[in-house]
């Protein structure tokens, strides 16, 4: 709402536009370059670049704005465009109207300004150089997986787990925000919940989401995060002492060896075969286990029932907690789905980390952790102290989401055209890869593939990367630097269907002439 | 966007209605009972009520739905309202239309189901026993400012930020957030950026709100956090070593004790008096401290200009790193105000955090850092492995709210209205709480009460709340348990100013008769 209107004293030098000697349409015009006609919203584009101008002194108190037919005319927009845009800036207080004369700028109520002898300088190599000594860790010397961020503009993007505008259900999800913003869901998801969560989001979850993966939870086992990334950041948290060992797969999720890496340095390497991980004689010396038995990371591996039955098996003989990020089930759903460990848990041993976000939209950051009332219940306090909760605003949303059940469609769509992608790379890869070998477990949304003998992966994508084709080098999911400098991560969740031959086709020639 | 139609068989018995015995009208009526006739949105309540019937199974294969004549009649909605909530459902084959004869359950597409004899047991008093000798840290166990959680169902809540209803900006957020839900926009905030920010909403950060307390910065001295207290935690955990002595205000801030005392023991009580936090030589022992220069919470104390010098000579002839939680700023404008520690530094050396939500929703969860840039560098390494980013879609709308001039004119308003409750209380307090003393640092929204010798605030807060009075003991403030038993922190951000004098003659009467 707008506040209501005050006196605003606004002295005009002789009543005409104060534009410091540089030349009126000139000046009009730079200040409404970021214009994008094309974009969305003209009138609303209109109006911050009016407001930024103002805060940030370009257009000074008294300025006189140009008539709005004048700057319909500069901007090529319809003259009620600009009407409604200086309406609502005069509601604002940033302009005022003058019968007869126009609109002027109102100008700013005073606040402190910034001290003009304190400015900081920039902070240099010196500054940085005595900040490392105070620092107790420095994440940023983490080895890790580096997408470019640009990944959209380059036209053969095979990389995993981002997001396809073309996959994304823009109606049915604006229909759920829309919905969020009446009155009551504001005030619904406007407070601070210190510790708890949306309890339409966990409700859902528990009866709609989970179920689809056979996994009955009550709702104090249930606990939302900032996608799963932040569930396990809070478990390792919660349970990794100096002297706990933490087994690790190996090959395996980079950020996950990280974050237990910060806690402990008591990684166990846990091998990995075509079956996922091996519970040997490794595992079994962990006090606590990450393992990815849906698709194992990156190698995309299905853990067979029966080695599962074995891993919890040998779990509860040894007192091992099992953490399980199902980070890539529900994409694709393509023959019968083997239950997750949690499932199949007798014992309250596996704590299992799931993705609303993922495929929705990453920037959503939408996680959730499930696992026995006690760990949910420190789980909840150690991120009340970190950030109490995820926003209250998107938890509503994704509650409206899947009440009206959208996701469940959504994810049937997804499904089909990721399958459909997949058939189409079944039949490309032997043809163009042919001397490299290549996986894709049931259900997954990536290869792994090797390439022959003196094919460096890392060279691999970069020379690729300048023909437009973006894959993950594999070297960075294994503990040891080399290990799999020939293996590269193949994701088709962001590529369109019409792409990939190219794509395929200019991977397959550099494997060949790099080989 | 449903996906296109698929063939389901669906054979209702004999064409009636399956409703298992129970007699029609019941059963659909008990089905749903959860409809809010006056709440928004009844035809997304009715879809959301099957869509939750079908997926768990209380509406199965073949049920016959009522016409839609009949299911208006029944639940005093529009026959219409019916019919789009249908055919809604038919789009996402919830349900199928069959000519002639109406609308039936498609029935849901099979998935794993809960394995029946692997349904987890609920955890007893011995699971949780089981899992508290794993934990590395007990949260759960902290000293912590506790507000019942339903305080808005009290008639006179004088707590502190929280959220208001009738102070929210409804429809210049709602602009902003359909702004948003452009196609362009979801574009934008729908990726994952890994460990950076909407640069919209630095931007607008770093010209429009930032200035406005003084404080210059560049885009790489800038990070966005969940919440101001997500950004304490981030730094605690980059610069808290075991040996790290951290001081901090007593009274002062739980959460910002409890967060720093996961990670050291060596926490330094900071004595605090009139003008705030001391620099006294247990100051002059930290290698990190805790500041709220602005008001001193709980105390409300403005730390004078003077005092705010002295504090950075020290802490840069001793090496010291202050970290500043600007919570309060820009909330009442209210007589000079003095600029925040950070735009008087030279030295790089203050830590500035502040929020956005705040002032708006705290259940947005909108904070930010200013730091150096290497410490940014290092913080965005950090919150990559915790959780990458906060939800990209909020920090696009908060983006366009501030770029459109609502943030200010948001603060605006708050400030007239919390100003107006302010006044209200300076006349009420000396007249009903005669016997206590009590202060309010210049723009603050709280007042830090003493009672008379005798009355424990505890105690207090626990009859208050019986007639319908929220307050907030202060015990949990002080670092040894029973040095401000006798005080309070009466907040005024929530509660409605017709309501103001009731509850303090209430809290007065109480007072008056526990001393």
């Amino acid at each position: 709402m707008a506040p209501p209107r005050e006196t605003i004293e606004v002295t005009p030098a002789e009543g005409r536009p104060v534009v410091s000697g540089i030349s009126d349409a000139l000046f009009w015009g730079s200040l409404f370059q970021g214009l994008d006609r094309r974009g969305p919203f003209l009138q609303l584009q209109i109006r911050q670049l009016i407001c930024s101008a103002i805060e940030e002194g370009r257009l000074s108190l008294g300025v006189r704005m140009p008539s709005s037919r004048e700057l319909a005319t500069l901007l090529k927009v319809s003259r009620n465009t600009v009407v409604i845009a200086y309406e609502q800036l005069v509601d604002q207080n940033f302009l005022v109207s003058r019968e007869r004369s126009g609109f002027y700028v109102a100008g700013l109520p005073k606040h402190l300004g910034a001290q003009p002898d304190a400015v900081r300088t920039a902070a240099d190599d010196c500054g940085a150089a005595r900040w490392m000594e105070r620092f107790a860790v420095r994440p940023s010397a983490n080895r890790n997986i580096i997408k470019p961020l640009n990944w959209q503009d380059y036209p053969y993007p095979f990389i995993f787990g981002q997001f396809d505008p073309t996959l994304f259900p823009t109606n049915d999800w604006r229909e759920s925000a829309r919905a969020a913003l009446s009155v009551p869901e504001i005030n619904n998801w406007a407070r601070d919940l210190i510790d708890e969560d949306d309890p339409a989001l966990i409700e859902q979850l528990r009866l709609q989401v989970l179920p689809r993966r056979g996994i009955r939870a009550r709702s104090d086992e249930i606990m939302m995060t900032i996608g799963a990334q932040h569930a396990l950041y809070l478990i390792a948290r919660l349970f990794t002492k100096p002297e706990t060992r933490v087994g690790m797969e190996d090959p395996g999720y980079p950020d996950a060896r990280n974050i237990f890496g910060m806690l402990t340095d008591k990684i166990v390497p846990l091998a990995v075969d075509g079956d996922g991980m091996v519970p040997d004689a490794s595992f079994e010396s962990c006090n606590i286990a990450y393992v990815t038995a849906g698709h194992q990371c990156p190698t995309t591996a299905v853990m067979p029932q029966t080695r599962r039955m074995e891993l919890l098996r040998k779990a509860q003989e040894r007192d091992i907690v099992l953490i399980e990020d199902d980070y890539e089930s529900e994409l694709i759903s393509e023959g019968a789905s083997l239950p997750p460990l949690m499932s199949l848990d007798r014992n309250d041993r596996v704590l299992y980390v799931g993705s609303l976000s993922k495929a929705l939209a990453p920037g959503l950051r939408l996680g959730y952790v499930v696992a026995p009332a006690p760990v949910i219940r420190e789980l909840r306090a150690l991120r009340r102290l970190m950030l109490r909760h995820p926003p209250l605003n998107n938890q509503r949303v994704a509650a409206l989401f899947i009440g009206l059940g959208h996701y469940r469609s959504h994810l049937q769509r997804v499904s089909r055209v990721l399958l459909e992608r997949a058939r189409i790379l079944d039949q490309l890869l032997p043809q163009y890869f042919n001397d490299c070998s290549f996986v894709r477990g049931v259900g997954s949304t990536s290869y792994w593939v090797t390439c022959p003998p003196g094919c460096d992966a890392t060279e691999l994508a970069t020379a690729a990367l300048a023909e437009g084709v973006v894959i993950e080098p594999g070297d960075v999911f294994s503990m040891t630097k080399g290990t799999h400098a020939r293996c590269f991560r193949l994701g088709f969740s962001s590529i369109r269907n019409d792409r990939i031959n190219v794509g395929i086709e200019r991977l397959g020639r550099l494997i060949a002439s790099m080989s």
